[in-house]
């Protein structure tokens, strides 16, 4: 295991009916004033909305309301949400919704107090020194916002989307009430669930040695999403599956698997987020069709790890490190194929002649990855063969 | 799953070379006098005193020492803690040690302000309100304390041996260097393997259901700590191992595996408390001895978990659910005993007429466990089993 440091200071209520303690616990801790950030609508048909703002009221707390984040969340959004948030003086952004949400608002949290514009953090200009409290309400497990320290945005006059990471970003407190996912499209749940495994398989296969306890925890929880998916996917009302799903979704990206690893890897979510730049494509849709590319592009750097997974995930226990290797790369495609989820760019309706553009854009900041680097060629080579 | 809150405050820093930072992550709190709290004389043998003082001093934090805690921590000790941190306006305490020496300074942290008898904490009189930040350095792997809210003292005058838990208690910052372990005696690494896997099998064992990602994870644990294990006493130095079942002793009781179960069992350190109430017994060699009585005397409460335990961790796939479940139980007892370590109360020292009187002690406040409850016949009869 490689030296580390590790903290995790938000707060998580997790179950049935917990939505109702968001005004409670902000009221708590002092917040009388709140911006209430969401999306496109689904929280008014899932009745979440309903929720939080009876919630609200019940302890006083006052809010104004930034609705209309889009996924691939955008920039010009989160400077909305500044001015809005600075009007009011709110004391506290309350994210309810995916990782889009959660991400504006973390970045809404830290502009607040920033002079410049917040794209600084992403180019790097400014560090993030401080931040407002983010309570979240989270309506759709994948992402793992709801309990990291990382947000992404999107710019769009230049289609840069990048991502950061910051302590002052953990939000302090999520809600994960499963139940109100049960209403999600099956493809949205799938996305997510790729999302899960995506962020597993970063740090999985970055080449990191002597981390058989990471090891294993993340290939239980491969194993637990991919069967509590395929719950999921038959009975959306299965609450036992959907509640162990959003946990494991939490898990994967809050940063309990990289302790003692490399970090990650991150070159497939740099290669999507270039694709989602370009294109209004689903984070975990675009991961799906990448991931296994990236594999089998990759896999020979660490032919031992490839062919453990394969074992340990899909049970392939024949043949040599590279067989077994593909074998599961294989299992793992078919596996997002059976989920109804794509499985090549042009199904997302990607045109072969943006590839490049999409290659450039994605190594824009350098090469992208840690178990091999990719440069502009490499990307372009995967974007191809992905298409 | 059922609901649930989490939240683990505590931050570490993990690795080699590491408790150099103790100093000026102390002193960056604003720490300026500190009471350093430790053993009885490995820090001594083992470097770590002199790393702790140099870090110390180069930070210009002052201290003052209250050495001698021994194994199974005393409330006398915690009391003179106390008063030697009241006397010098400690800000913090530092605790240089294992687990004894965590939880007799997170309780001089708690008595610290408080007015009556810490003992009050234990009895229930009183409830802990906050506490002073405490630091440390970990010097062996197993009881979990490092990372978690928990901690156990012994009154001596009566033999009650007794734990609490508070949000007050977890430690603001560990370091764990898996270095300074190398020097461990292995019967010292065997019993912290012992105390971990016990403290994954109370929560895998409590009877819960739908925890299907919290059985991956505890599966994978427990699999990795039997194989750490084994290296590291092979192998004293073996950095990679040692290091592993380190980090696997922290996760395996920082609260990461509690979550949608019930809580967990808690029957076994029930009846080890009372037992090293009564006889300078290890913690872990006192579960190893007990845990697998336990197992067979409650497993047909839960035959699917205890079989799937069998398969999952000792590859058990033939027979019915009982056979698997007692085959399993076989098992573990048989890695215990090849670890060295202790399968009889009675090669503990322990003698038959003690048992009765321990077995009272043990439900003093009550039946034990929740898988299955166990009154005083029902301890009294495992007591006898183990014997």
């Amino acid at each position: 295991m490689r030296n580390f440091s590790f903290v995790n200071p938000t707060r998580i209520i997790f179950g049935r009916d917990t939505i109702k303690r968001l005004g409670q616990e902000a009221s708590a801790d002092g917040i009388k004033r709140a911006l209430l950030v969401y999306g496109q609508g689904s929280v008014f048909r899932n009745g979440v909305y309903e929720q939080v703002v009876a919630s609200l009221s019940a302890s006083g707390v006052e809010f104004v309301e930034l609705p209309g984040v889009q996924p691939n969340p955008v920039l010009s959004k989160v400077h909305d949400g500044i001015a809005l948030a600075r009007e009011h003086h709110a004391q506290a952004i309350i994210a309810v919704g995916g990782g889009s949400v959660f991400d504006s608002s973390k970045i809404i949290a830290a502009g607040y107090h920033h002079s410049g514009d917040v794209w600084d953090f992403f180019s790097g200009a400014a560090r993030i020194k401080q931040a407002l409290p983010v309570y979240g309400v989270l309506t759709i497990s994948g992402t793992g916002s709801e309990m990291n320290l990382n947000a992404v945005l999107t710019r769009e006059e230049d289609r840069t989307k990048w991502g950061i990471g910051s302590k002052y970003l953990y939000p302090r407190l999520s809600i994960i009430d499963p139940a109100v996912q049960a209403t999600l499209p099956a493809r949205n749940t799938a996305e997510g669930a790729a999302d899960m495994i995506t962020h597993i398989l970063e740090v999985y296969c970055d080449g990191s040695t002597g981390v058989e306890v990471m090891r294993e925890y993340m290939e239980g929880l491969i194993r637990a999403i991919i069967a509590q998916t395929a719950l999921v996917l038959q009975n959306a009302d299965d609450y036992q599956a959907r509640s162990q799903l959003a946990w494991a979704g939490t898990l994967a990206f809050n940063g309990s698997t990289s302790p003692g690893t490399k970090g990650g890897d991150w070159a497939t979510h740099g290669m999507e987020h270039s694709l989602s730049a370009f294109y209004p494509v689903a984070h975990g849709a675009g991961l799906a069709v990448l991931l296994p590319v990236w594999m089998r592009y990759v896999c020979a750097q660490d032919p031992a790890s490839f062919s453990r997974l394969a074992e340990k995930v899909f049970a392939i226990a024949e043949g040599q490190d590279e067989q077994r290797s593909l074998a599961g790369i294989e299992s793992l495609q078919a596996c997002f194929a059976s989920w109804g989820l794509p499985v090549r760019l042009r199904d997302l309706g990607v045109t072969e002649r943006d590839l490049p553009r999409m290659a450039e854009n994605a190594v824009i900041k350098g090469p992208l990855g840690v178990l091999q680097k990719l440069g502009f060629e490499d990307v372009l080579k995967i974007y191809r063969q992905a298409w």
